[in-house]
């Protein structure tokens, strides 16, 4: 069997004959298959059965060419053994019972232990990588520190962060000991998924653009970079978020072996900000996957242009793949980037 | 009675005595005074009845010592005109009964004639400056073209503006020939309200974040510098758009005394990327209203330090006053900057 290691080479920035690419939220409702067993079972549920986890990973990689596979998983699993109550509101999307608001919520906070508390996500990632064996490599993830504390705190998704906010400018202690315990868990959480066999790691900053600057330096950068030192070392480590362009080189002094950007910034002024000392991931706009082929060929070669033949380009979208993204060209960009990078080498 | 005229001279990069100082969405629902007539009224008759909107436009300057005033209205006001059907469902903001998707809808847009399509607008400009007699000036304001077209595409609010980009890539054609249409009923209804009396403009392209930078610079650059052009040497102009810090200096070449910048951008980094021979409008993170006085007042000392004292800074959110702000907070907000500016003279 052909071992393609092209997604790792490009994350230590080695040379590799084409451009890697696989893409955020890979694995999900675009496509008809996985809506199939969706309509079967609740979203936490297929999270939760490690079979049914295993066969949505790979849902996609059987479709495209794609240089990784990413766990089905969600950034949300760990808070039910931190003791936070969850649950997934039809069309709602995630709602938490007990948000963390007070001190009392911040103390009872537990720090996880994954072989209890996620076991479920270790099997379905031994099982993937046993369906796999070694043809691609495997990608597990979890949220950073800041995401995690604002969705346990505002209960759910946001659009001000106000709650969240509030505690950091009002309670700087409490906001620090809130941080402190959920990057323990995060830790823990990580490192399970590489003992459990994850090829690399991405970290979610996904709502870090709430922020300015400022705030990020001092109340979520000293978080961020403590996660990605407990976990680096071990496995290539992807640090993304979207929303922090302008302040990018803040972002990327967090650590990780790759800086993941979204779609607004330039590739070429992102790797610049960053160094090219580190390898980049990105940043077609997801929905560019809704134009003709040939938008979707434009803007490939737009990118790959961008990033100059460079070694440490990792092809992915800046934000997940949307519901109702044509399957085919989803095929067709995995296509285009392979053939039209390989051409360029 | 006294004049003060440090906004306007701060527009022009003068000297001033202190950092003027507005907040975008200045008369709102967080003032109990608002409250109060919007019980009685639905939004659009507030804006369509020139007195409500004059006494509206006046509570907050009548509470708080703001630098300038800015006319009670909505970025939507231009679209009956044109021949979109408008409703403002309850709690749910605007929705658009015949949104623009096909080359039709395009063709059957007309350029509004602003003392015949919005001469309520008109007339509360009238009205507020009688009221104000030169004490504070008073700021007009639209969209920006593309903040306009993707409200009209999608029907309203939007997540991922899927409709307004698949005709952007598609259709270009069409969409440029959509722009240009905006753009001509953008520029005659700023300017009326030009020639109605306000002393400055200020742009919202409140949705231009959406977008890469190569989109923009390709689909909305050229559309929103005609604009600016066309509007430009009356009165002093303010381009303001947010989720764009990271390209702010392709945001800055469309024109405008005045570059109103987000809080996801240091605003010494901004100033500097947008050139110190602009004016600079900005940046506080609205949330911060939130926060104890002691923070409003250590982040405004941020700013102003990063402003450096430098002609050419008026103080505002990077974004408009969420609803909820304490009223003291907004008054501790702008006494700060007007206390803390002048120390520093």
């Amino acid at each position: 069997m052909k071992v393609n290691d092209t997604f790792l080479r490009a994350c230590r920035r080695e040379p590799v004959d084409y451009t890697p690419v696989w893409l955020m939220r890979q694995a999900g409702r675009y496509m008809e298959e996985y809506m199939e067993i969706r309509r079967r079972y609740s979203f936490l549920e297929m999270c939760r059965t490690p079979e049914i986890a295993c066969k949505v990973t790979l849902q996609p990689v059987e479709r495209f060419e794609l240089d990784a596979a990413i766990i089905f998983a969600d950034i949300l699993l760990p808070l039910e053994g931190m003791g936070i109550r969850l649950e997934f509101a039809k069309n709602e999307g995630p709602v938490i019972l007990n948000p963390v608001r007070e001190e009392k919520d911040v103390n009872s906070l537990r720090i996880i232990e994954p072989r209890e508390d996620v076991p479920y996500l270790l099997e379905a990632i031994r099982l993937v990588k046993k369906e796999l064996s070694g043809r691609i490599p495997l990608i597990g993830f979890s949220a950073a520190p800041f995401t995690l504390a604002s969705y346990i705190i505002e209960g759910g998704g946001s659009k001000n962060y106000l709650h969240a906010k509030r505690l950091m400018y009002t309670e700087s202690g409490l906001w620090c000991r809130l941080m402190e315990s959920i990057t323990s868990t995060l830790t823990t959480y990580v490192n399970a998924q590489i003992d459990a066999g994850a090829d690399a790691i991405q970290i979610f900053d996904s709502w870090a653009g709430a922020l300015s600057p400022q705030d990020y330096a001092s109340y979520v950068q000293p978080h961020t970079t403590r996660l990605i030192e407990n976990i680096s070392g071990r496995v290539p480590v992807i640090n993304f978020s979207t929303g922090t362009s302008a302040y990018i080189e803040t972002i990327s002094q967090c650590g990780g072996d790759v800086v993941g950007v979204d779609w607004r910034i330039r590739l070429d002024v992102a790797w610049e900000r960053i160094d090219h000392h580190r390898a980049i991931q990105g940043n077609l706009d997801p929905t560019v996957l809704f134009a003709t082929p040939e938008e979707i060929k434009r803007q490939v070669e737009t990118i790959l242009h961008m990033a100059g033949g460079r070694a440490g380009h990792i092809f992915n979208l800046g934000h997940g793949i949307i519901v109702g993204t044509p399957v085919d060209n989803v095929r067709a960009l995995v296509d285009y980037v392979h053939e039209l990078s390989s051409q360029r080498r």
